[in-house]
């Protein structure tokens, strides 16, 4: 194929032409997909309906160390769960407690918590002139939106092959007392499926934080997510690094089961240092009387050990590898070589992330919407909804079947290159 | 039997041998019973067991509008939870969602939100010099660890039979403009199981508050609680009150299955006015991905309806309330009339409220330790767990066995009449 920068302007107009015709007539198919959610699909969902035979009326309800399920107590999850949860996001067991259903909760809360009580025993947030996160991006939307809400200010991060840019973090960790935490998704990261490298766990590590309060928001959202059995990523325990490192409170590492078990209907759990723990215990006490430990048992009991947790994942993959590689497909024979856009093969995850040529991102989104696909909002990738370059688009592969994957691929492509023919034709 | 204050000194000195030796010999016995929690007992939640059955498998997990419950979306409930959960706390649909398992929690969180978010666009409290909360005593202690947990400064108001002390209430609410809220447990009420009067709810929903972001936090746990079949409190609707006041975004409804299912395992909601709702959506969309609506089409499969619901509290009931009467008996019978000590005999909630003479409730509560009986930490009714008369004690009879009520009661009242006749002596 040759680069659409390399055409004359007669070739891109007769392009633009093709290109146009060729959208019409997809608009006339009266598609109605959805590429937006990272959520999982019915066929997965239906894998687990198991689940909710593990605990009958005739059950033992009763948790490893004696406790009933079914009544209060025992706030921070039954022993069973968290060793489950730990060997499943590679954390030592006394490193976590399991809670609630939703890690973006937790995340939330430790944000809020901060804001109105300070990181173990330090001042208060909302006393602070000035809090900044910082954010690699492309990154989470909603990450960037809890952050939003309690007014923190959001510095941009470019993220590498390898994660985030860790000379620019260490610049503004060891030198800005106002740089209180970090967003990381470091294991097949939103959206586009990177995995920190040892050496940028490492960095992370080392970090000598100008902030005493300064912590790691570690989002190990896709531990086990992997996409395939061959080829998957791992990442170094980063608590055992900062603990070795001389930073051993550095970080909060979040984990749920939404993309494991059932999304909502699972459980979510936090990993950190034991004064972390102990800071966070002291105002979780008092927020609630205790999480769901019926859910927890059942959890427990359903995929019984990191092996068997696998195992499911095995099975998740097999739905999901479909669809990320119809897109990919597609991308590949559509757009290979016409250098208007690029985008990462993921290992693993629940995103493909794609980059149009600058200034093209928000087009491309409304011409798909136009035509019947939804995408996630051209900017959401970026705090504040802001592309500095619109230039990046989330593709979120894993609810349609790979038949409608590959449709609304098809017409994302035909909106990219009609957008970047567009744009060359304006600029030129 | 005659009033202990009606006693000669050498009167008083020979009981106190006799009652010395008695509470030794009790002492030898080895009890080991804990009065102090109010939690559902092992046959109550035994009962409940068959809600493990309704979703198996094979089950059909969409909610009534088409929602898979298994998946993300609908974060703020079900319509058949919230139909099922306003119908027993007598509220409108309308004004209710679902989250969550922990009323606790959505009380911590609302007061967590006005810190930092101010409360329907008001100032946040944590820009303010003072806010301060009215704390109906004795009261509900985890109430208390809330507000003092956020710096909030705790006015007592003392109960009455008919509810909080109204002209109280009134006097500081309409006046002081840094009075934000007040704790009520309106129904039954912790301890002392007294449900507001028509009179009071109307005088609460007439309150001409200072503060325009003044809520009423009405924590209504006990519900659908009775302990009889034909004496059964009831209590106006406060949202629908305070809407014919003019007041519709007065007040924060709290409400649980906590014992009516599962402690901890149950679901919990709010209900408040359409405006209150949205500015809690507006937080809690972003802090949560939603909650579990597979747990709660569990319990609205389960329970069916409001008849479902009323029919097994009936059975809960007949569990619960054979201790509230072993308690009641033993008070009755051993001191009636010896005028040192009150109570009152509660139609449902969980626990009985006892009045000792000034000065005495923290050495009681002791006396029972050492001799192998947990109460409740004197003190904890209150406020920064001061009672100023060191008098309140709070009795939980739901978890032991009628039997262990009763061998407990046992304990508490020799306790209540040596530690009297010490202080009578003492004070002589």
């Amino acid at each position: 194929m040759k680069a659409y920068k390399s055409l004359s302007r007669e070739e891109l107009e007769s392009l633009q032409q093709e290109l146009l015709k060729a959208y019409e007539d997809a608009k006339a198919k009266g598609l109605n997909l959805d590429m937006s959610r990272g959520k999982p699909s019915i066929s997965q969902l239906d894998m687990v309906m198991d689940i909710l035979d593990v605990l009958n009326s005739g059950s033992e309800v009763k948790s490893e160390n004696g406790m009933d399920c079914r009544n209060y107590g025992l706030f921070d999850g039954i022993p069973e769960v968290k060793r489950l949860m730990a060997q499943s996001v590679g954390v030592k067991e006394e490193h976590v407690i399991v809670c609630g259903n939703s890690s973006l909760n937790l995340m939330y809360d430790a944000v809020s918590r901060s804001v109105t009580h300070g990181v173990c025993g330090g001042t208060p947030w909302c006393k602070l002139d000035k809090v900044k996160f910082l954010c690699p991006v492309p990154g989470y939307d909603r990450h960037f939106a809890v952050t939003e809400h309690f007014g923190i200010e959001m510095i941009n991060i470019p993220m590498t092959i390898q994660g985030p840019d860790m000379d620019l973090v260490e610049k503004y960790v060891n030198e800005d007392a106002s740089v209180k935490g970090i967003w990381c998704v470091p294991k097949y990261s939103n959206p586009q499926g990177i995995s920190y490298s040892d050496e940028t766990v490492r960095r992370f590590a080392g970090l000598k934080p100008a902030a005493e309060d300064f912590r790691i928001y570690w989002d190990n959202a896709y531990a086990i997510h992997h996409l395939y059995e061959d080829k998957q990523d791992e990442i170094l325990d980063i608590i055992s690094e900062c603990e070795k490192a001389g930073n051993p409170d550095m970080v909060y590492e979040f984990f749920s089961t939404s993309k494991v078990s059932f999304a909502g209907g699972g459980i979510a759990g936090l990993a950190s240092s034991p004064r972390n723990l102990d800071d966070i215990r002291k105002s979780m006490v008092i927020q609630t009387i205790g999480f769901d430990k019926v859910n927890q048992l059942r959890h427990v009991r359903y995929y019984k050990d990191l092996d068997g947790l696998k195992a499911q994942m095995r099975k998740h993959a097999d739905i999901v590898r479909p669809k990320f590689e119809a897109v990919l497909a597609v991308l590949e024979r559509e757009l290979g070589g016409l250098e208007i856009g690029s985008w990462i093969r993921p290992r693993g995850g629940y995103f493909i992330s794609f980059d149009a040529m600058e200034g093209c991102a928000k087009e491309i989104v409304a011409k798909c919407k136009d035509a019947g696909v939804v995408m996630t909002g051209a900017g959401a990738t970026f705090p504040y909804g802001k592309d500095p370059r619109d230039s990046n688009i989330r593709i979120a592969p894993s609810f349609p079947t790979p038949e409608e994957m590959e449709a609304a691929t098809d017409l994302f492509v035909l909106c990219v290159k009609l957008v970047s023919v567009n744009k060359l034709l304006e600029t030129m």
